[in-house]
């Protein structure tokens, strides 16, 4: 097999998880999933390293965000942060990503993960993704698609097509988030998978759809070997990458190729999209609370508890009867709300960006 | 008149107000009426100014309490710090106060205070001080009762008799914490007043009255005047406190003395128990919440946030659709209680001190 290189998109910039998350603190640098103090990120990287040595594990992400980044992978080379000068969605970054790989390694078979979700199953997630590698070499685009559990309408969703080998198939649409009656005619129809931005590709295979469908990447990516040919890849990046066009690689790509397959998979998946997962995915009591360590309970139910401040020792929480809260606690700030208002965390954040407080965002 | 000194009781260590309040800062040390930074024992120091200025304020308080009283009152005199080796009730403890200040100044009236309790209309307060201590010069041992405003049963009362002057009565009786129906016999009879812990006194007075009924701790203050007198106070205090009987100053001498009085006082008197009242004594906003500065409130009423912590610049707080919770933060602890439920906050004092966690107490 030639050699896997895994692209980790780690761009993001999420309101849902303040005040942990801020704009230069994104979601995947939390250790947001369950109880570990892993964060979302070194999981994602960890959790390859069957499939993929952090040496060729490549993160991409926005140029206020390398630091930390880098700091929370150490094993990963500095060389491998591909800092975007301004997001211009998926199409651009996976192709100046590919473009990268294929610098150094032109068989390469890639695969994109998103940098924040959570795996429950993590032997049957390795098993999904060797079989869309095994199909990316192939010289299929490939992705994976999550078996759904319920007709989530915050999700697209991919519609499976006539089996190529065994476990994979042809995709045959993109769909965007759908309304509630066609989300559950999908789940009906059972031809339906939640698309959850996985995708693998030989990066020679990427580059040649984007020619063929994105032109205007592709000769921006011309431009960006040809510069690092000659050792100026970082000023031709700042100029060019800016005037990339910005699609997401679903739209750009993927809809429009040829050869687009899709390997099913029920492997405990989740997005990690509220502090109201934070609560389902964590171990709980007896009383379905989680709480850190040595909180004193007393009539309390269901209740999550995050104190992710520096204190040490840590603070002693003290809970006496409240139900159904999220608490969640960081050096500069404190967050008090309903478990089912989890969503509402974005008005948190919308009343401090018209204040101007730009510190706490 | 005679010179008033006053002794402010500040010895308690109360449990209902953690975890703002611990073994070694109890209630009086902390800013809890209303939204002012004042401790509530500087503002009893501040507040009786006008009539005893702080070169006659003695506190009464517990040894391991001195060093942080002092810092919270840089302008009484350190020598006026009375620290009890031991805590022996309220007789003692006045007894001894009482005899010191007779030392230094033989004729003195004593008004005795708690030093935890607020004062909403400070200048209808110091008139009632006023009449107090004119009937306290003409030899009666006298005390403030709060003209009480609901069947309360937490308080002791105090039956009013026959005038002695104008605005002044005899005190026929103290009475204990009454029953529900005996409180509200007591509301519809208009005799009963609430008792508040307040005396005033001539000096030589309570030494008298203390002489008479409690011989005891007559003969034990004899012994630690004769050892001043030869400067030895320190170590035969130290052996004598401990055995001096532990009985408060309304049974040991106020329930048996002739001469008792009483003046009626309604100023706004709060005896800050708990953190439903410091609620209730605070400016809250239109929606009822007493917030820091700068919280971001949705959805939320009713609310006490008490943000104590050292934390600068200060945590910015983000309530979200709850209602009725008292918060309160302090360095080391963090405690979420609905507002009605605010005299369970024992109950964590119990869990901590159960699990010996004394750092935390």
């Amino acid at each position: 097999m030639a050699h896997v290189h895994a692209v980790i998109l780690a761009g993001g910039s999420g309101t849902r998880f303040w005040p942990a998350s801020r704009r230069h603190l994104p979601k995947q640098l939390l250790p947001l999933a369950g109880d570990a103090d892993e964060s979302l990120i070194a999981a994602t990287v960890r959790r390859i390293e069957p499939l993929v040595p952090p040496e060729r594990v490549w993160i991409s992400t926005g140029a206020s965000l390398v630091s930390a980044t880098a700091a929370a992978l150490p094993q990963v080379p500095q060389a491998h942060m591909l800092a975007e000068p301004v997001a211009r969605n998926t199409a651009p970054c996976i192709g100046w990503a590919s473009a990268t790989i294929a610098r150094a390694d032109p068989d390469a078979v890639v695969a994109v993960l998103p940098a924040d979700h959570f795996i429950g199953d993590e032997p049957a997630f390795r098993r999904v993704l060797q079989q869309a590698l095994r199909t990316a070499e192939d010289g299929w685009l490939t992705t994976v698609g999550i078996v759904p559990t319920r007709p989530e309408t915050g999700y697209g969703y991919i519609e499976v097509g006539e089996p190529v080998t065994e476990g994979v198939h042809k995709a045959v649409r993109f769909v965007e988030k759908p309304s509630r009656e066609r989300a559950e005619s999908f789940i009906a129809g059972g031809r339906h998978l939640w698309n959850a931005g996985m995708f693998f590709f030989r990066a020679r295979a990427m580059r040649d759809a984007i020619a063929e469908h994105l032109p205007a990447l592709g000769s921006g990516l011309d431009r960006i070997d040809e510069a690092a040919a000659r050792g100026d890849e970082a000023r031709v990046l700042g100029e060019v990458f800016p005037t990339l066009p910005s699609i997401s690689i679903d739209h750009g790509v993927m809809e429009k190729a040829r050869r687009i397959a899709v390997v099913a998979g029920a492997f405990g998946w989740n997005d990690v999209g509220s502090w109201q997962v934070t609560w389902e995915m964590s171990d709980r009591d007896a009383n379905g609370n989680a709480l850190p360590a040595g909180t004193v309970a007393i009539d309390a139910r269901n209740n999550l508890v995050k104190a992710l401040g520096d204190d040490s020792p840590p603070k002693r929480w003290a809970l006496v009867g409240v139900s159904d809260l999220v608490v969640v606690e960081t050096d500069d700030a404190v967050l008090i709300i309903p478990r089912e208002r989890a969503q509402d965390v974005r008005a948190v954040v919308d009343a401090l960006a018209a204040r101007g407080e730009v510190d706490k965002l």
